[in-house]
């Protein structure tokens, strides 16, 4: 059986979309999703806001209730029937979003296990044939076929194959 | 740089050293070490208590303030100078450990990063060069060099170099 590996933010959990509607409703101003090309989702906020936006990843709760991408549950429990499936999130440099983001996990997807959950730091030291993630630095280092899921972050990369939504991972997967 | 992945439990952190000082001054009786033998240390606690002793891995803070194993911290200090070191853990089991399990590495081992932290369910995906850990399980599949750290719970097992203490690690690896 072959081994997808697939990230959790920005891929099957909006973080994003939960900052900024909170942001732009407490705030009353716009990020620039054009400011956020080539980095981290975090530049689009104005620049004396993004210590804070940091700071609100760290807190307990963030990641707990955080809006799933549209049709990732029905093609990853698909996947999950045809594949070794993986979920792999760096997400050690936030303590307090690891239990989040298990309960999060057997929220909208019950059918996965503890055992396929990964969290760690730095994901250079998993392997499989697939991975499919936002980030390039994430990709690079991968050995099997890399798939980058757009995000606003990494529109202009164009070293890897793009996946815009689930709809596309299904085509190519199921 | 090669790369060191170092198990948690039973290597750098004693929990069944904790669990039984606790079990022993609190219910007056004894474990059987002879009966961890091939399984888990779970099975040297008479059976009527196995099930609330494995309950109490799942509380939050059980994790937090174990013992360190004796010279781990300068070893791993000291492997950490000359090798990419990565502490690997199957803790998505008991998911309030998670947190405890960081926040005892930057008690212990304050040098390092949580990027070199890895909190998953199976060992099957992590490569690396050498793997140190005290289950055959999580050794069988790795495909560099295996080292079975001693516990009650290995001591039948033979497929694997031995290493009883830290200091044997350090001549090895240092």
């Amino acid at each position: 059986m072959e081994r997808v590996l697939v990230d959790m933010d920005e891929v099957m959990a909006d973080p994003m979309g939960r900052m900024i509607a909170w942001y732009e409703s407490n705030y009353g101003r716009k990020v620039v999703y054009d400011k956020m090309e080539n980095g981290s989702w975090v530049k689009g906020f104005p620049e004396e806001h993004q210590v804070m936006v940091r700071q609100r990843l760290h807190e307990p709760g963030f990641f707990r209730d955080l809006p799933v991408m549209k049709d990732c549950q029905e093609v990853i429990e698909a996947i999950n029937k045809k594949y070794e499936l993986f979920i792999v999130s760096a997400a050690t440099e936030f303590p307090n979003s690891l239990k989040d983001k298990l309960e999060w996990l057997g929220d909208y997807f019950p059918f996965l296990s503890w055992r396929q959950v990964v969290l760690c730091g730095d994901k250079r030291l998993v392997t499989g044939d697939y991975m499919i993630d936002d980030h390039p630095r994430n990709l690079v280092h991968f050995k099997g076929k890399q798939y980058l899921y757009s995000a606003p972050h990494n529109m202009g990369v164009t070293e890897f194959h793009r996946v815009n939504d689930w709809k596309e991972v299904a085509e190519i997967f199921l």
